[in-house]
């Protein structure tokens, strides 16, 4: 059964931030945004999390194993070297999407994400140490067959680009709606995806329903964990023989 | 008329190195492709270009006024501090598609993405400073109207990114297709695009197209400019006027 | 009684890799330098532990509460993200001159630094969990009193550099040779101390000596805890206290 | 004839930040410093430039070939992505030591180091390019002769970091008493040294002034250039040939 810890990490005020007093260099905007978050991924990765920059003022992270004062932490710390500072919402469950809902709206009802007096508020509940389980996390990495081959030497790179991104824009709306969970691109052609307790044949589902709709060909590894970096690397290593022996889903379990 | 110079920078063999000897961490290689792309951004910027993350192994750059000296010192000052090297294609062209192809192409004759032996090659010719003029480069910024107050601080964080990235994966599409642009997600909810000659008229049709295919509401800002960041910069203050009076589009010129 | 961790980091070949096939681009080592030391400040810091720059291809360390587990996982994620690897020596002792010197014993004894067979060693045991303290680590926070008046604001900017850097080159030599404390230059006016168990009388005396010695005038807060930040942060409370009433030693136990 | 231009950088108001509301973590504080000095290397030296974080509250750049648009360039993303701000103070001369003490005049003309009113001052006067030349800048690059094999491999991390320390203390004041020169350690057993007109003799003679003094043995390479990369550069080279041949000052010209 998956008990999954998601935090939605929001940068405090962050929109009015860049257009006061004016429009701020674009370039500055995308390297502050782009350092924050790799800082934050290092702080929850080597403790075992996840974290995604999906819209980057707004990230999503599997915290399994991280505790409030680690938040706490990564608040103080990224508060004393950016301009911006983070609000962060903790919450759990068996469905990650149902999580990730509830940790929103413990940071909603702290106060609109342009509210300027809504500053650092860090909400929710992580999982005690004595509940944590070995099988907590699902993650599956998902990439698109041969992309190299197919894609990248072939077509010029924005078009290689739009092939990943329709497959990725199709698999998270289906993975989200049809198995509650929560989807990633991470570069690449890479996918990673946040799942509650799903099986071989629903992972078989979602490939060839991406491939129904974009014609995208996706293969996938699974792993369980009690973190997301050791489920994560048990769906890496399933992945690498989905890449050698050509089957297109492998789970370690 | 543009005349837009158009930069594919794509890291040599990264896929097999992110999984040599066996898979690495996934935060490290989060953490190293958005410092790697960080870095880029200000090189680039602060010569008054734009570069896109897209897939992050592949990045796109609008560089006008960089010349090939100066994609040579990129190219040294990652390969002094980072575990892999890039290589560089350079291309211009009334349409920022076909230059985007040229310069593609420049980097797929001289070996796969995933050849051993390819290792920063850097083909293609800048602009020289005598032929660049002051409406060389047209970007256009896009943003979803009132998404916080629509989206971010009523759905959960999830639904709230489908959301923008239904927008951002229709918009792309069309954009390419019919407008011969390159648009890229750049965080929150705000889309760059790096056009050829467009009309008002031209960026209405979009709105209205993205509006009707997958009922996400666009604004736009556009500019021009010898240099992505200056046509950027007017965008951004075009967009402003957009947010203050309610407009859809608004131009610079 | 103190019972401080150190941790030698040296990076693996480093001179010849400067220098190899020619000379690097300086402003590429000083940042590829300054960036691993302020990545390795942060995996050790938001641990409880202090790193500091010194040589910088040499970095000393105060790691109490770090685990061996958590050297390794420095270890791989700086291999993930950098040109260059780490190798690692961890001793503990009531002398933080000893514990330095048992770890830079445990690293030479796998190679010289310029070997280039040796990478990535990992030498020496972590104090265990059960056997940690609260005065395990003695922390000293010494500043220059009134440097922004007497120097900053008054002479030029490299005169005023030589006079911190006298002080801070007799307070190092005489507190490693009377008292068996390792000194390290952090910025500004400031210089932090790993201290055995002294005495506000030892701190009294290394102050007269540095105003004898080159007539710069110091003054100094200490703090004890279970690691270098709890240790350190009620050094920098007592240092305000001297700030605050004038005097020139304070401690906070 | 040098024509040396300096330019000190200091950070507002930096002391008084750092303990505002009360003491900020120590690696948070480390961290910020160096990633603020990465980011002007990077800035400073793909523009020619060479900067020294000396202080790192107060560095000391030599910015031949950049203009003073390009300060307020750096002032203004540096703004854009770090909680603290940068003043900038640029001069020129034949000596090195006199340019640097006009830009620290221009500074302090412009209000104290802990002046809260005092923000993004820019002030001086960069050097035209039509009065460029290709000896404008003269740089040294000392190291410690057989620093692995005398110290590193030898003497435990600390006793090897007080001899390095104790060489650059003592060249450091000589050759800013002697010479009209600014030194600066940058890693390692490195010293770079912005210099005037010196010739050959006057290397020797720092050279032994120092084994006489503190009995540690120096070599040095030096170069001239329109900038100080290419000074630099050349300085470094003429190094590797004293450490091919064992001889003890090499200039290049």
């Amino acid at each position: 059964m998956t008990n999954t810890q998601v935090t939605l990490v929001q940068i405090d005020n962050y929109g009015p931030w860049t257009v006061t007093p004016e429009p701020r260099r674009e370039a500055d905007l995308q390297t502050m945004q782009s350092r924050l978050y790799a800082d934050i991924s290092q702080f929850v990765g080597n403790r075992g999390g996840y974290v995604f920059f999906s819209r980057f003022d707004n990230m999503i992270a599997v915290t399994n194993g991280l505790s409030m004062a680690d938040h706490e932490l990564l608040q103080e710390s990224v508060n004393n070297r950016y301009p911006v500072t983070l609000s962060l919402g903790v919450a759990t469950g068996t469905s990650p999407v149902q999580a990730l809902a509830d940790a929103t709206t413990l940071v909603q009802e702290a106060g609109s994400a342009q509210d300027k007096s809504r500053r650092e508020c860090l909400k929710g509940r992580a999982i005690e140490t004595a509940h944590q389980t070995d099988d907590d996390v699902q993650i599956a990495h998902f990439d698109v067959i041969n992309a190299t081959g197919n894609y990248t030497d072939e077509l010029n790179a924005f078009d290689t680009f739009i092939e990943i991104e329709q497959g990725y824009a199709e698999l998270m709306r289906y993975m989200r709606t049809a198995h509650e969970s929560l989807s990633f691109f991470v570069g690449g052609d890479n996918i990673i995806v946040s799942c509650p307790d799903l099986t071989e044949g629903d992972y078989e589902d979602a490939i060839h329903h991406v491939e129904d709709a974009v014609d995208v060909e996706l293969q996938v590894g699974v792993g369980r964990g009690e973190n997301a970096h050791n489920a994560g690397f048990a769906a890496k290593h399933a992945l690498e023989i989905c890449r050698a022996d050509g089957t297109r889903v492998e789970v370690d379990w």
